[in-house]
Order: structure tokens, then sequence, then C-alpha cells
């Protein structure tokens, strides 16, 4: 099979379409023929030898797909099935083996191309959101980088879930969008201290920020309040003051979709495919695509994403 | 009616018996007629000016007790009934008001005194170590202070659970007390690196320590474990690195027991009931008092305690 390999490790740029062993399935795999491929931006850090593949995990990038089952190996699935999937790696690819609680059913009315664009980020949505932070009906949540893939997603889910939410955003264009997907507070990091404005409040915080909004986090937090943190963009370290975790309760975790182990990959696309996929079918949570590449051109994809223009998300068709 | 009153704020030791307004029941509370109160660490430090009671509670001190109903209010309770109490305040007196979800039958052969010192023990490890925490069969938990009141009970309720339970503690008396209770894997903190001993398995550490033993902390805990810190014996500020929260998947969180809400509170005493009492009456975990005193002589309680050779819990009678 032809899938895309990186020809020179110290180049990100060098995404080359090449002839490779088509994969072969385990005990609990599928083999899928993959339609479409979804462009993360773990990708391009991949691309660039900062986010090696898990142990064990294709050396192939790509984390979300979309295709025909090839080989229902010993699953419930049927050959010629349409489906999309959840990986730990090896979507830019034709073919790709997936243990089967990572493969799930289209949304109804999706193409090839929109589900795979969708899976990697209802997941990490909705484990995060619902399945660690608890999030409930009435709870006001915290979304830092409202505007980006993860932002505009967990804006619309919380929502539909009931949930009051704020935002943070560095301009007001990205803002404007936050609204018309109903945050309900949005805040100009540029222009203002979130912590300020929402000073004990939050039950929720979605993080992709870290260190840099440690302390001012536990400051929007209300009593009991859930931090989850799937970001590092604002650095590792910074000091803590469990003064204040006791006092006000709180727990802080951290989380990444892509380590956990196959049990946890299965309960979390199982719950996506239950309480996203009817979000997404009846119109409650709006996904849009920015632009599709054929497999080939990966490389122009990641420079694409790289440069920060994109509003939605790419994907590769094979 | 009777209760231990502070006559100097500047002075722990000024605690007397004193003459006060009986207290008068709200919505939603009972009246009881106490018999038997515990003394706690926390006291202490009240004493000392250092814990305030949260918003509302008594300024008496005193966080459990055991004692008749006097009043039953709007409850299901009857007057007359023996029954034990998990109170925000208000313990060293003849008479005390608690919400209805806070009290509590005594477990099966406990008497008066015995009942009374159990309560705040119970209610603390049991939230923490399963409701927090989610201790399940299998897991291994790391336990600080292991020869302490939380501690003793902490081991046997873990292993209760079938946990794999280690132990920090200072000393080889207190490590083999450990034993005899059941942990598996004693450590002596003042001769040993736990971190090392324990590096990337444990899957919840109930830690009492706080900032001191962050860093070690972390590296203990394996993929998805839990810290939950309910003592900061070991200061609050720390360097955290998010890298490694995020790397491990890991949760942290703090909790204090007294200050929780009155729903929270009702929800941990009918677990606590539920789960504790049995292993409490079958004599799963076993729970030793060290001394009573009258009331009135409550400051020589806490002398006893503040001295550090008490094994068991001290009880205030009346
Ligand atoms: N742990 C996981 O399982 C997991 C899974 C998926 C993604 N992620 C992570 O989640 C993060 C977001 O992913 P994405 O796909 O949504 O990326 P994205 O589309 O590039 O969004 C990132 C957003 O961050 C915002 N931002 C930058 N600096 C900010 C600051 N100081 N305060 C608030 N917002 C700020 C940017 O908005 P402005 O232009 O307004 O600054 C941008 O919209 C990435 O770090 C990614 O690695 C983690
Ligand atoms: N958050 C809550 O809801 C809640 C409720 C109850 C209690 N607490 C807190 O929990 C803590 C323990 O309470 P307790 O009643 O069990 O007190 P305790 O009986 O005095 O026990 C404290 C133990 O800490 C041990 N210790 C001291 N330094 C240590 C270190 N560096 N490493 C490991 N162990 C160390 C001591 O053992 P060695 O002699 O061996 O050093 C002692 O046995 C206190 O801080 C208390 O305030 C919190």
């Amino acid at each position: 099979m032809k899938a895309i390999i990186q020809q020179d490790t110290d180049n990100p740029s060098s995404l080359e379409l090449t002839e490779v062993d088509t994969p072969t399935i385990k005990k609990g795999e599928v083999l899928i023929e993959v339609k479409a491929a979804g462009v993360n931006r773990a990708d391009l850090l991949q691309a660039k030898g900062h986010y090696p593949p898990p142990e064990g995990a294709s050396e192939v990038i790509g984390l979300e797909i979309s295709g025909v089952i090839a080989d229902a190996g010993d699953s419930d699935f049927e050959q010629g099935q349409e489906v999309a999937a959840l990986l730990a790696g090896g979507g830019y690819a034709e073919y790709v083996a997936v243990p089967k609680g990572q493969v799930m059913r289209l949304p109804e009315g999706f193409s090839f191309e929109h589900a795979a664009a969708v899976v990697e980020v209802a997941c990490t949505v909705w484990s995060n959101l619902v399945m660690e932070a608890g999030l409930k009906e009435g709870q006001t949540i915290l979304i830092h980088g409202g505007g980006g893939g993860i932002g505009t997603f967990a804006i619309q889910v919380a929502k539909a879930l009931g949930a009051k939410v704020a935002v943070t955003a560095g301009s007001k264009q990205k803002l404007d969008r936050c609204r018309e997907l109903g945050a309900d507070i949005l805040i100009n990091y540029k222009e203002q201290d979130f912590a300020e404005e929402l000073k004990n409040q939050c039950d929720v915080i979605l993080d992709i920020i870290g260190a840099k909004y440690l302390k001012q986090n536990l400051k929007a937090l209300a009593k009991d309040g859930h931090l989850v943190t799937i970001g590092l963009q604002g650095g590792t370290k910074e000091d803590l003051n469990l003064g204040i975790v006791l006092a006000k309760r709180l727990t802080l975790q951290g989380t990444t979709l892509r380590s956990r182990g196959t049990q946890a990959k299965a309960e979390i696309v199982a719950a996506t495919v239950d309480n996203i996929w009817p979000m997404l079918e009846d119109g409650r949570v709006k996904h849009s695509l920015h632009a599709t590449f054929p497999l080939a051109q990966a490389a122009d994809a990641h420079e694409t994403l790289e440069s920060g223009e994109v509003t939605g998300t790419l994907v590769l068709t094979v």
C-alpha cells in the first residue's frame, strides 16, 4: 500500500507518499481501507519529532480516519461497512489496522471527509468535559482558546449540556465566532485578566495553556472546581499553592487522549458515539471542514495548518 | 447548657466549661444531647486561631459527637434515639444542633465514647479513598503517615477493599504497627526515598504532607494515578511540572471535610454508614480509644494530644 513517510526526520516537510507493507491485523483489530484522514496539530508536532507515537503504535502520522472495513477480523463489523476510527497513529495511509473498540459508525449524513475530521475533537471534548471533569447542566465552564479547533467544538457541546460558557481568545474576530456558537462570557486575554472577571466562578476549566495560566486558573475556579489541562502551549512549570487547592477543594488533572490504553479509548469512543453523534446529527453541534488535500499533498496540508489561518479541520483524501 | 469556651483567644489552653445558651434548631436540624465528643488535631489548630469554623458554624470547638436525640425537629429520628454525628463545630458542649443528614446510627456494639471517636476519621477516609480517589480492589495505595490517626484507619479500609497498601512513617515502632494492620510495603521516610521505592506504582496516594512531598508524589504515581491531599504538614507552595501531570494523566486533588456543604456531608455520612460501619462491626477495621476525659478537662485532653504520645483517639465525656 501507499502511506506518507517522513523521508528526513530533521525535515518536517519531507512527507512523501511511499510504498510500504500493508499492516496485518492482530487479535481484536480490524483493517480499514482509508477514505479520508484528519490532520491535527499533534501531527505537526510528530513531524517535528516532538510527539513520538506511543509504544506499539504505527510510525505513520495520523490520528483519525474514515473508510470501509477491509477485514473485520474477530469483530462484529462487516466487510465493506463504512466507519470512522480513532487511532494511535497510522492514518496517513491507504490501510490502517485499528483495535475494534476504536471503530465507530459515521454520524448520519456525514461524508467520509467530514467524519474523519470530527473523531479526534469529539472524543477529546467528550472525554474531558464530561467523563473527567463531570460537567453538568447549570454549571459554569471556562474554555481557553475558544476560537480554536477544540474550543469551538467544546463551546457547542457545553451549551448542548446546558452549561454557562465563558471563553478566552486573542481577537475580536475569534470572540465573535465564540458568541455565534453560544458562548455567554467573552474574554479577550490580551486586554482582560480572565481570573479577575471569573474569580471563584468556574466549576470546570478546559485548559490548553498550562503553566502560564495555572495561578489564574486556580483563582477562577469555584469551590469543588475541576481544572482539566490538555495542552501546554504556555509551558510546563509553575508554582502551585496547595493551600488554595485544599481551601477550595480543587481538582487539577492532565490528560492526553492518544496515550490512553485500548480499554479506555474504547470507552471514550462508545460514549462519544452515544452522546456527540446525536448532537452532530440534529445540528446542536456544527463542525466545519476547512479544506481537503489529496493524501500525496500531506506536506501542503501541514503547511496550511502551521500558517494558523485555518478555521475548521483539514482532511487528506485517499 | 454548659460548653467549653476559650476564655482568651491568645491562650489555646484557656478552655473552660461555661454557661451558654442552648442552641435552637433550624429547619432540617436536630438537637442532640451530647454524651461524648471526639478530640481532633483540627481542634488544637482551632484553639490556636489557625482553623476558624466555616461560616454559620458554632464557635464552640468539636467536630464529632455521640448522644441522644433531644429534639428530632422535622427529621425521621425519634426523641431518645442513640446517634452519632459529624459536625462543623459545637461538639464540646452539652447540646448541639446538627443538620439531620449528618446524624447517623451508632455502629452495633459501640459505646458512646467509641462511636464519638470514629465519626470524623471514618468519614474522612471513606470520602477521600473511595468517593474522591476511587480506590478499587487490586490497586496500589500509598498512605503517608501510616502510623497516625487517619493512617491507621485508612490502612485497614484499603485492605478491606482489596488494595495493596504502602505506608510511610518515621519510626520502626510505627511501621510495625502498620504491618500489624495489614500494610504490605513499609517505608521509613527518615531512611528511604518513597518515590524511588514506589516509582510509577501508586494508583492512589493519601497525602497529609503537601508541598514537601509533591514532586516525590508525582514520581510515585502510576499512569492515571490520583493524589488526594488532606493535610499540609509539609507546607503549601511547591513547583509543579504539568508535563508529568499530562504524560502520566494524573489527578491532583485537595479536600477538607469540614468546609463541605450540608448536601455533600450528608452524602459522605450515608456512604460511610453503609460501607465503614459494617467493617467496624465485623472487625475488619479496628479503632482504639486512647483515653477519655471529662468535658471540663478539655484543656488536658488538648495537652495530651499535643504531646504526640497518643496512639488512638481522645474523647471527652459529658
Ligand atoms: N490532550 C489531548 O488529548 C489533546 C487532544 C487534542 C488537542 N490537544 C491540545 O489542545 C490544544 C488546542 O488544540 P486545537 O486543535 O484547538 O488548536 P488550535 O485550533 O490551534 O487552537 C489553539 C487556540 O489557542 C488559542 N490561544 C493561544 N494562546 C492563548 C492564550 N494565551 N490564551 C487563550 N487562548 C490562547 C489560540 O487563539 P488566539 O489566536 O485567539 O490566541 C487558538 O485558537 C493544543 O495544545 C493541542 O495540542 C490535546
Ligand atoms: N482534610 C480533611 O478533611 C482532614 C480530616 C482529618 C485530618 N486531616 C489532616 O490529616 C493529617 C493527619 O491527621 P491525623 O489525625 O492522622 O494526625 P496524626 O495522628 O498526628 O498523624 C500524623 C502522622 O503524620 C506522620 N508524619 C509526620 N511527618 C511525616 C512525613 N514527613 N512523612 C510521613 N509521615 C509523616 C506522623 O508520623 P511519624 O511520627 O512517623 O512522623 C504522624 O503519625 C493532619 O494534617 C490533619 O489535619 C485532614
